[in-house]
């Protein structure tokens, strides 16, 4: 099938909406009519490709809602019409990781962002006159139709909005996850948030609803923090604004630290400084955002010898398939508000308006709809 | 009163044993006749004071067994006559991290290497002819009496036998706990040890006990093998038999990695593979080794961001005041043994015997007999 797909032909270069073919899908693929798609920070490092391999001409998008519009063969969990949720990493439910309760990265569908093609035949299954365009993890949503693994793909409730729920593909489930499966604040205790974009603002809504005493918001960008109250942020720091080390400030201000840090900026600097701001003894600070390929962690030993913990996430720990269900149910129930981080809209036509709002950090999620 | 210490006069020299005048205990101080202490290689490390801050001249010594002989102001939870373990870290009871659940670096009295003086007062109890000599970690036991805060001594069944016990002052409950109390093994998993002294084998008792599948034992001594099988090592890999990173070697043989890693080497090095070779997903490293001051431990934090648990700890997450008798206990309850770990004995005289056999690799733990 011939569709609208939005081409990134070059690195940094705008996207270019162009007739692409679409193959069927194989076996245990899914072709999907996406109808809602976001724009997710990990997008714009790939297109960027600054600190990431560069693989061109590609298919971003990775955060949508859509429908089952074929299966390919041997697919018995899902059926056409189907209400889906597309995401980056996905659940086989046979290796270990997917029968282990820690772990949601599957062996054979875990993020690989150097991969482009599909693991069933290494093909793609875009392509332009014949030539292959690479696939973005297993997703590729910035197209009108896609092709993904069926283990890549979460059946939701048909009646939940795709234009609202499409943002638990990736960001909202990734930051509210990273807090409360694996940051785990207990009552009272005080977190702070590393990033106050989609991820870092869900991570602090996690901190909200486990009921943390303190949340701060630590950001570059002072924008952030009027938006960052209504996800419960009660102060805010900006690390332009001290001559020392953010993580000593934050120190000062909690008599040693926080109890509990998420890092949501993708800066590796930023990660250092949510490691050592939480309290000696009992901290834990949990990484989230993608680092570039050449970057280093480092930190003194005795900050671990001291009983700190450190650990990272993907997508919040959920298991794509087996939890995500469940956090659209929180939605629906209203346990969970997903319009707050749903700022702006444009129609896919405008697909690189939704790249400037997030390189200019205005918005939070910018909803790309499909049919416009 | 006047008592015979072994006096570290210079970084690196010989312990000369020396008439000491040890004041009486302060207010919240006891004073104790030391029976038994051992080695560990903390004070060699202070005492070399290659990476580590030097401060002489110094009373070395940390894990001991002792007596109660008199107590100073304020004193009501010991008197005169009851057998303790000093430690190195101590338990005010009253702080945050007394309070806390999950951390014993009280606040107060937690292990100070840089200190050397009393908190009381800032003052040595140690001088010869006026002259003050340092204590080391609050404890300095190489002396036939030494004064310690209250908090830094854990009062013990009187029927325990202290030139056993004297061992789980420091490295036995150490590594021990760091397994049992902290990397949490469970039943049928995979564990890395990195280090087989006194330390890494109480790791690995303490991997043994807790059901691990297999006990992979890492150090560069290959001598160390054939003493870790009584431990419970089932296999042994020295990182200089290969000429790629251990963590990979580990990596290849446990089909992706270990679920658990202690390291109980002070090698940053060795602290870097203990947590690059467990497994993502799921894997939890523990550091346990004293690094130097200028070390930086360094990964990239991809192998963080693959859902890998990074954590430290001091005496394996044992409080010593509260859980120190209840470990003794085991040992009088026959649940733990500790007569495997003392390897050689000597008196007082011999000090530097000890110092010899642990640089050389040679003891797991050395007894040194106060009263010979
Ligand atoms: N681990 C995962 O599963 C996963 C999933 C989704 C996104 N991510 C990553 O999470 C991060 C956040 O994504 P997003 O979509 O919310 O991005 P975003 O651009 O909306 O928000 C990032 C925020 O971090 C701030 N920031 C950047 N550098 C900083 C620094 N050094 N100190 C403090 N603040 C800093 C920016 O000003 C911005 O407000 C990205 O790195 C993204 O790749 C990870
Ligand atoms: N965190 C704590 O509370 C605590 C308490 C006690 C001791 N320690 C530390 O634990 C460590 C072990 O103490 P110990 O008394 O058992 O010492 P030890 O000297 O008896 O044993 C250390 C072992 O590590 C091995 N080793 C050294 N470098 C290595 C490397 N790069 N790779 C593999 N093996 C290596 C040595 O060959 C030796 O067998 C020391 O660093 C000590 O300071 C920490
Ligand atoms: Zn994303
Ligand atoms: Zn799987
Ligand atoms: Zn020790
Ligand atoms: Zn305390």
């Amino acid at each position: 099938m011939w569709v609208a797909a939005a081409v990134a032909w070059e690195a940094g270069k705008p996207l270019v909406i162009e007739e692409v073919e679409v193959a069927p899908p194989q076996k245990n693929e899914v072709r999907l009519k996406i109808l809602f798609t976001s724009l997710c920070h990990t997008d714009v490092y790939f297109w960027e490709a600054k600190g990431q391999t560069p693989l061109f001409p590609r298919i971003f998008g990775h955060e949508a809602g859509g429908i089952v519009e074929s299966v390919g063969e041997g697919v018995t969990d899902l059926q056409p019409g189907d209400h889906v949720l597309p995401v980056f990493t996905g659940e086989c439910k046979e290796c270990p990781h997917c029968h282990s309760e820690e772990s949601n990265m599957c062996d054979l569908l875990r993020i690989n962002t150097d991969r482009g093609v599909m693991i069933n035949d290494g093909q793609s299954r875009f392509s332009i006159k014949g030539k292959p365009i690479y696939h973005f993890v297993g997703t590729s949503t910035f197209s009108e139709y896609t092709v993904t693994h069926v283990g890549c793909v979460a059946k939701i409730n048909p009646a939940a909005p795709l234009d609202k729920v499409c943002v638990l593909s990736c960001g909202i489930s990734t930051g509210f996850g990273a807090t409360v499966n694996v940051a785990k604040p207990k009552k009272g205790q005080t977190v702070a948030i590393f990033g106050l974009g989609a991820v870092g603002l869900a991570a602090a809504e996690g901190a909200r609803v486990s009921g943390a005493s303190r949340i701060i918001g630590v950001d570059l960008n002072p924008s952030r923090f009027n938006e960052a109250k209504k996800f419960g942020v009660t102060e805010f720091v900006n690390p332009k604004d001290y001559d020392k080390p953010v993580q000593q400030v934050i120190a000062e201000m909690t008599n040693g630290g926080v109890d509990r840090s998420v890092e949501c900026t993708g800066s590796v600097q930023a990660m250092i400084s949510a490691f050592e701001c939480v309290h000696d003894g009992w901290g834990v600070a949990v990484l989230v955002g993608v680092p570039n390929k050449d970057d280093a962690f480092k930190t003194h030993p005795m900050n671990l010898l001291n009983e700190r913990t450190l650990k990272g996430t993907f997508f919040g720990n959920y298991k794509p398939r087996s939890d995500l269900p469940s956090v659209v149910e929180k939605y629906m129930n209203k346990e969970m508000e997903l319009e707050k981080f749903i700022t702006h809209a444009v129609p896919f036509s405008e697909i690189n308006k939704a790249f400037d709002l997030m390189l200019s950090g205005e918005s939070i999620r910018c909803i790309i709809r499909m049919d416009g």
